[in-house]
């Protein structure tokens, strides 16, 4: 047609995991959280469309919400112990990534990213009309130096941790020396960092270059939210509102977060339940033969010695159990199982035990 | 600090206007419907939040939502009359605005708009690091030819119709006609179309490079719900597409707009009430001496012969009355008053009465 980007026209899309309308399927394949939220959600959400929370402005829906996402930053802030000006708010994590590396990252420079890790990354480096460059982990899932080497047109980093399908982390010690070492900002997703041992809130303050970013999709069980931040240094935020959407964040949302994050002891007791059942799949698939890392997010990634894995993904999802099958060129294939219900593991662990 | 591109560090960025917290202040100034939404829209957020409605599977937030916003695409397509794989939805019109620059208009290439209009054109080919060509109205606010004409480097055209500040509209006719003489797509965003006599959806099946921009935030009385969709041919939304984030709409939002573009009848009565309360407003500004614009949106564009305009937009607001001091350099200045109650215009008209 010629009406698009060259870049635009080239592009085949992220993917994302398959979605179902049914009610048979036992889901373990978009690392949703199984549960329900914190019943506070509903109660914010129905304040706001009854006009009796919120604002207190007797209004509903009909003005405008806060460009900032004003009562989530007050309320996060306390929650985590950053000031609410290191906090800017998205339309899910997707929404904050998108911005960064429109802030950051022009035409034809580069953003780097580890391997295997999140695809979005290079999709949106696509997008800019930028290049990526993938540092593979070690195979004891650490990065070597070649993570943190200058190069002249690098613009950004990205690093999920945990990271994504492999559930492994880089601890913040050997965070903050890469950070430290980069000649540009490094984002950190955490997206999943709810249901690890450590986090990296704490090294924003000690380095200008690093950001954190987090969702309340997984640990607080709200993916139909859409609602992520990030927390960076302050003259970082002001630049990175610059492009944002002017109001990207709607009312219902902002009210969810806020009663969402304002639950840490619903908080605490999912992670417990999460992390509970994680260690039954992760024993349970090492009993069948799996080969399977230690994860510290709600997912976990299997392979196996001899069996190959498509034809098990495919005979689960005819069983009306649906996980994901992953194929890295260059690295391997496999299995991304998220941690459901102890039910929904037991259910999917007996199927595998008839198939195998 | 060097970490930015330098087209984000330049950027003063799109500063949207004053949202105020206080329940005094009769809120004129950013175009909201001052009525609340059809009570179907509550109703289709409770019945998500409490997991009996949507989706059918009984559960409510902790599921992604659907990627292309299914449900509102086709209900829309009922309602509008266009099939739904011509419809892409999107977090506020403002997010698809982002995603049809990104998609068509690259570093250095260039987007027209008519002048004066929407600013936020401007700030989105600003950050794309793409250029910006302004085409003045006409003195009788038609276009002239000089709005089609070719240049090589011209990659998107927005036209807002009815336009904002004037309120004014180029008929479908000349739309079309400007349209098939460009070499490139032309955005008609109809943010105002509601409470306009016509409207340009027409024209996407006669004209390829025609897209059409709706909103939910003012006619539905959704601002805060942040809810826009275009439609446009499907071979344009399939490339559009895969620019949005993956999840663009949340659950909330979809359900709500979903059950509010399913209300005709509240959608006809509100205008009923908008445009009779236009006329009033409007007669009443021209009574006081001003000059007004007839205006075919939920706004009207007031200047007056003598009288400075900021000074009287200083002594509403002292008084209470938020309206907008708009400063287009090179045009005029003047007060964009959006239409409230008629309790809120006649308590503003009385005001402006006692000042002048």
């Amino acid at each position: 047609m010629g009406f698009f980007r060259p870049e635009i026209e080239a592009l085949r899309g992220y993917v994302p995991g398959e979605q179902t309308g049914s009610r048979e399927i036992i889901k373990l394949n978009t690392n949703e959280n199984p549960y329900p939220a914190s019943p506070r959600v509903a109660e914010a959400v129905r304040e706001v469309v009854e006009g009796t929370g919120g604002n207190g402005l007797g209004v509903n829906l009909q003005r405008y919400p806060s460009a900032m996402a004003e009562p989530f930053r007050q309320r996060a802030s306390v929650v985590l112990g950053v000031p609410s000006d290191w906090i800017m708010c998205g339309n899910g994590s997707d929404d904050i990534l998108t911005i960064v590396t429109r802030a950051m990252v022009g035409q034809g420079e580069m953003l780097r990213l580890p391997y295997p890790s999140y695809i979005l990354y290079k999709t949106l480096a696509a997008i800019q009309g930028a290049q990526s460059e993938e540092i593979h982990f070690q195979p004891d899932w650490t990065l070597a130096d070649d993570f943190c080497q200058a190069r002249d047109d690098l613009r950004l980093v990205f690093l999920p941790n945990p990271n994504s399908p492999s559930g492994t982390v880089i601890p913040p010690d050997r965070i903050l020396e890469l950070a430290r070492r980069l000649p540009c900002p490094l984002l950190v997703d955490e997206a999943y960092a709810d249901f690890a041992d450590a986090n990296c809130l704490d090294l924003v303050g000690q380095c200008e270059k690093i950001m954190v970013l987090r969702t309340l999709s997984k640990s607080y069980a709200l993916a139909g939210l859409r609602f992520g931040f990030i927390v960076a240094q302050p003259q970082m935020i002001e630049q990175l509102a610059k492009v944002k959407d002017s109001y990207n964040c709607d009312a219902l949302s902002i009210a969810a977060a806020t009663a969402a994050i304002g639950d840490q002891a619903w908080l605490a007791e999912n992670r417990a339940k999460i992390i509970a059942t994680r260690g039954r799949l992760i024993e349970g698939m090492r009993d069948l033969g799996f080969s399977v890392l230690d994860s510290q997010a709600n997912f976990a990634w299997c392979t196996h010695p001899e069996r190959p894995l498509e034809p098990i993904f495919e005979e689960l999802r005819r069983r009306n159990i649906l996980v994901r099958y992953m194929d890295y060129p260059a690295w391997s294939d496999g299995l991304r199982i998220s941690v459901g219900t102890d039910e929904q593991i037991d259910k999917c662990l007996s199927q595998l035990r008839t198939m195998l």
